[in-house]
């Protein structure tokens, strides 16, 4: 498990660094510290290490129940943008998701994110806190690809603010065409969110 | 001219299937039919290659003056959704413009799409347009990102619908939040609404 865990790091930083077409096993294993018969052990090609980085990076980890389904869609994004200037594993899998090359051999993860989002959505407007006309299929199709592009390019662009403060932004625009008012009144999306969500989690598990 | 042209279409037809650290001078060079001698005239690097082709990418081509400035927000954001997935040097700069090796050596086109959003979201709100608490320079960052995130992302996960239905409904989730009611009613994000402002700056042209 701990090589596992070595050796995607290294992939990750690699991706990170050249991109999926330029990294190298042979580079991946001198980053790892390991022998390629370790390697081959884990991951047979580099395909299989690009999917095992993809599949770290559906996670809704350090979210917990809320009384407002709503406000869990908010703390999923929040807690994201909070994890992924900290873990180089979620930043190598986005930029991995949008790269044509991986997408013809690797299975993304977006079609599970797009699932994820759409059953809070689904939840939230079974208990009244959505507007009528709210389709949570696509609701959900447009909130995630909104997060990516905001994580993708605002860090390329730098204005002082970091991913926290521009997904809390990016919320605050979204969730008025999305929820009821008297639900929007109480959704938290302060920047210092996803860094309580994440806080908590950890907590839990101590 | 033409030889550039033939150089910036065989450059981002590569750079879209290799991605830019995959591209070779050679393949390009072979794409464009030309001698190496014809393309280093035009082009001494990759990296030059990769900034003609950003270089095409600020464009509001099309876009004509509207009684609504929003409406030239809109038609900017419909028109270039309807070009993406016509134009591969479109489609090429936009991968290219998040590539983290690209954005090493070449200057993206970020910067100048924000000033001109923000351009378009300052006379608006001049005008009494936009909703009174919006912020330009933000909001204007958000549009682009959310728009580059809706490119990138859906046309990896079909659901049968094109980029433009896609962005209209992306502008219908941000515009209540952007624009004063009166003005909001009277915007058009009809999924057609790109390929009639394509079609009429295309028949001025004729």
């Amino acid at each position: 498990m701990r090589t596992r865990r070595q050796l995607l790091d290294a992939a990750a930083s690699a991706f990170l660094e050249h991109g999926y077409e330029g990294a190298s096993i042979g580079d991946i294993t001198r980053r790892a510290g390991l022998t390629r018969g370790a390697v081959y052990f884990h991951f047979a090609s580099k395909e299989e290490l690009a999917q095992g980085v993809l599949d770290e990076a559906v996670t809704t980890e350090g979210v917990r129940p809320q009384v407002l389904k709503l406000q869990e869609l908010v703390d999923t994004a929040m807690a994201l943008a909070h994890r992924l200037p900290r873990e180089p594993v979620l930043a190598a899998a986005l930029r991995l998701a949008v790269d044509n090359g991986v997408r013809r051999s690797v299975r993304t993860a977006w079609p599970e994110w797009i699932a994820l989002l759409t059953e809070i959505l689904d939840d939230a407007k079974g208990r009244g806190e959505t507007l009528p006309h709210v389709d949570p299929g696509g609701t959900a199709r447009l909130v995630m690809s909104s997060w990516t592009g905001a994580a993708l390019v605002l860090d390329g662009v730098p204005d002082g603010r970091d991913l926290e403060h521009h997904i809390g932004a990016l919320l605050d625009l979204l969730l008025p065409s999305i929820a009821v008012p008297a639900v929007l009144a109480r959704l938290d999306t302060a920047a210092g969110r996803g860094a309580r969500v994440v806080g908590a989690a950890a907590h839990d598990t101590a």
